[in-house]
């Protein structure tokens, strides 16, 4: 018997028992994880990137609360590999109103941001900003980039040292982690059982008390239990009648190596941040470039929507059509020195998308079961928040104190009383 | 090929066709159900009770402005069954901080609504309000009716005789239907094939442009698709990627004959309307009477939450032990009449439920698609009112017109931009 018990050691489950036990720190603690070790879903595939800048309040506040709190971490001699080398947008007249509007957003809030010389960008990037004209181009029905903007509060950093920093705390707190164990089952069980036929019975007031595991072994919570399933919310809590209200949907990422001596020139592109690296650049039609300096690289992908189930692949699996014909074509157009590029490795993972782009942290049915996923793609630069928002609610808080001293109420991330903002910036 | 198609000859089907085709009569409109005629779903195993009685105020309008609606075209001479004979909440101390809250807000909108003496209810309909020193209530541990509530903007009515309604409305219009025709798959093209490989592509622009069905046939929309899907939109749209914010959770119907003199008197209890019929009560525990004085009989159901999976029955099946071990101990411990009674019948559906109780309209990824459903229970009652803002959205337009000369926006219903005030009232 635990105290609380945490479904999922990525980065949402890692964060939350931290700060469970930050704030009680007598709690008796349980992480489960069906991986090997923490980090082993989809917090390990991500493209890791993070950028305070958002348009819905709570988006913002989570990102740039966590954003200082790695900060933090990093500066006191824990090395997350943080490097501030800003998001470069690319605009082109399609994604303009969108970006108009979020800017317009950001002037109200006061977040900076810059207009960037196309010119700069042409010549440090190899950006071709008029593909008006070029065959394929123009069969594409491409535009021309009419715009830079760069976002310097916002960068890359390493995941498996995020994983490793919160895993070190944990332990060193005395956090029990079991690994290697799938979860069959959340038990739902009667808060005062009678032991009759057909318990739970619906006029009882029951709870979720606990998991059941591979294996036969139970492990029970005298609070809590976190399911912070990820793209394995839908899938696990379904089955108990508990909407996570998140959905997976696969991500690629393509490795493409910097082998050309004009390949090298661009990922270490200098005049955008103090690193003497490129940012992270979205090109027209959403696609990314994230810069892996470490490995002369640069990891590339695209967020695909509508055609694109939700479906959890075990393992997931890139798909070598999915970089040849849907992001080579744009990349080379607007990169011609990624021209018959191809990528050296790849892999895929899972975004657990909410509908409106924001996590969602909540208790249904008053059930001692709280659930925390729907990051969007954004879990790893909002990760510590989210932890802080739910281990308030699994604390019976109704405000999370953020990294930075701002607070948040809980509810905000609730399915009643949501912070209804629209989210102009999912990519 | 037609203007619009409508998937789901449901209540939210039938009423967003009749006003798509009221605001744009010159569109052909095509409606395609799996059923062999209209209603054939979820619509007509409802309870199909009413009230202008709701926490949020997007759900207060679509309710208000419905009933409004089947009110007028009841009283223009085509019978809806629609009887007046309001909702009577009997609330225990569980229940009690639910139903106060929702009363403060009931009295902040200057919603009308009745304390009745519980004298008068244990007279009339066999109420025993005080069951401490029952043993058995004592061992199941339920509390004593407090108070009691009615609400008189409320009652029943026929979802067979509303269909019919809107059916032969559209007929008369001229819209077309395709009946027992399952849709298998929605139909994702670019906006401008270029007959390429891999089509579409995650760079293209793409629109759901029509419906492949069973047999192979398909059916194409100029401007927009409307999925009307109730409890199947989980399925059908994760098919796609689109996320109807909804999902299907099994309910039941246990219908119980006025067998004994003491039952009919309590059915048709005076003192309570004008229609001298017991009000739609809702006694601890969520346990539901719902008369039927048609056929000298009570339907009776209980929504189970926590615990009770999201799932899809085809065709769902009723419980028997659900109203032996879940309804009728506490049936009979507040109301002795029925104790020992069985039904004489049940039936079961499915709620289509929204995360916060609120139906779900909008157009994911512009993409011709609109999606309309998560009616959580209350799609008939609130029916007219969401076909009028699914058909607003599909004519492009930012507000719906509805019944009683009110407007809400739509995007009110959407999933960003949503309505985010708590429902308290989802029975």
């Amino acid at each position: 018997m635990f105290d609380y018990i945490v479904v999922g050691a990525g980065i949402v489950g890692l964060s939350t028992a931290y700060h469970i036990k930050r704030l009680d720190p007598g709690a008796s603690v349980l992480v489960i994880d069906k991986a090997p070790g923490p980090g082993g879903g989809d917090t390990g595939r991500s493209a890791a990137a993070f950028r305070a800048f958002f348009t819905n309040k709570a988006n913002m506040l989570l990102s740039k609360s966590s954003i200082a709190f790695y900060r933090s971490v990093q500066e006191a001699g824990f090395d997350l590999g943080m490097r501030f080398i800003g998001y470069l947008w690319l605009v082109d007249r399609r994604a303009q109103p969108r970006v108009d509007a979020a800017l317009r957003h950001a002037d109200a809030l006061g977040l900076p941001y810059e207009r960037v010389d196309l010119g700069l960008v042409e010549e440090r990037l190899g950006l071709r900003a008029s593909v008006r004209g070029l065959e394929e181009a123009e069969l594409m029905g491409l535009d021309d980039v009419g715009e830079a903007i760069l976002v310097k509060e916002a960068g890359i950093l390493d995941p498996d040292r995020l994983v490793e920093y919160y895993y070190e705390k944990l332990r060193s707190m005395g956090v029990e982690f079991r690994f290697g164990s799938r979860v069959v089952e959340f038990i739902v069980e009667p808060r005062r059982p009678l032991g009759i036929e057909g318990e739970p019975l619906p006029w009882q007031d029951s709870r979720v008390s606990g998991v059941r595991l591979e294996g036969g072994l139970e492990a029970r919570a005298r609070r809590k239990v976190i399911a912070a399933l990820g793209a394995w919310s839908d899938q696990a809590l379904r089955a108990i009648g508990v909407d996570p209200v998140s959905k997976p949907k696969k991500r690629q990422i393509f490795v493409v190596r910097a082998s050309t001596g004009e390949l090298s020139q661009i990922l270490h592109a200098r005049g955008f941040n103090a690193e003497g690296v490129m940012p992270f650049t979205i090109l027209p039609r959403d696609v990314l470039i994230r810069p892996e300096p470490r490995e002369e690289a640069f990891w590339i992908g695209l967020s695909d929507n509508l055609g694109r189930p939700f479906k959890l692949e075990e393992p997931p699996a890139p798909e070598e059509h999915y970089y040849t014909l849907g992001i080579l074509p744009v990349l080379s157009a607007y990169m011609p020195a990624f021209e018959g590029l191809y990528p050296e490795t790849s892999w895929a993972g899972h975004y657990d998308m909410s509908p409106d782009g924001l996590p969602v942290v909540y208790e249904p049915f008053d059930s001692d079961l709280i659930v925390a996923c729907g990051t969007s793609g954004s879990g790893i630069m909002k990760g510590d928040a989210i932890g802080r928002v739910a281990a308030s609610l699994a604390l019976g808080l109704e405000e999370a104190e953020l990294a930075d001293g701002s607070t948040m109420p809980v509810a905000w991330l609730g399915v009643q009383g949501r912070m209804a903002e629209r989210e102009l910036l999912i990519i």
